[in-house]
């Protein structure tokens, strides 16, 4: 009963989302070894300002 | 101390919220025996886009 | 198709695990009206050593 | 590699956002002995009808 | 940016998390259009007494 | 109501915890504006078998 999250910055369109989750649902039921109807994914999308690395926000990169 | 994350899709109005928190509050205070005022309940709603399950989006169902 | 997560410090028996994830699955599935068999729980425990709150550890409490 | 994550209400200025993401990276680069560049940052605004403690939402108080 | 975390129940190998990190590197790298240095992978096991569907512990199935 | 959560490499000492706890508390104290009561942080320490960056494994470093 895998739960995969994906946090990443807004932006990605519907359609890339869409590939994601198909193509991570694949290799986790593979690698994993349960069905596909088991694996749940979530997609968090971040602002820019809610994001930072090396203390820097990645609205002011 | 314990802090509960509820992850859903979008669309609960705040009464069924309101709901939510009142009922989980008075089971986790009973079950685990602490007081309610340190049970913290955090309700992360997300859109149909960002949630798969089998590899499907919500949107797409 | 909602996912609940409970942090809480570790402790609790395999009874008041069972307890909790009946219960909760129960409020859940009537407030948001859902199926239970899509209500999810994840339990995370944590050690004293791993917890604060107010800057002090639960170890030093 | 620390990942960090505020969960807040709603609310901050990118100006106090800014200065949590550069003090805290630098606490825990000194403290955990990890380069900046390694600590990421994740800020997750919450609305106050999605946050309670003692059962009550923060929007009812 | 993206910061993947994978909840699964625990028993996988070392070689089995090796393949799930190096694959979803990849598809995410491809699909969201970042290097793959900065896909960054948690894997969190769960306890069978930790997870619950439809109000029962794995431990209990 | 601030909660922290940092997700790090095991090996850290209690001490270090501690410090963590200490005065990420109260940077958020200042910065967010809140009462350092109300700042919760956990600490969730992975194993390097289970943390991947560019699709490596730590413990494969």
């Amino acid at each position: 009963m895998p739960i995969v999250t994906i946090d990443l910055l807004e932006g990605r369109t519907v359609q890339q989302k869409r590939e994601l989750a198909e193509k991570i649902t694949a290799i986790i039921s593979e690698v994993a070894e349960v069905k596909p109807e088991v694996v749940w994914i979530k997609i968090n999308e971040m602002k820019k300002e809610n994001f930072s690395t090396g203390g820097t926000l990645k609205i002011d990169v």
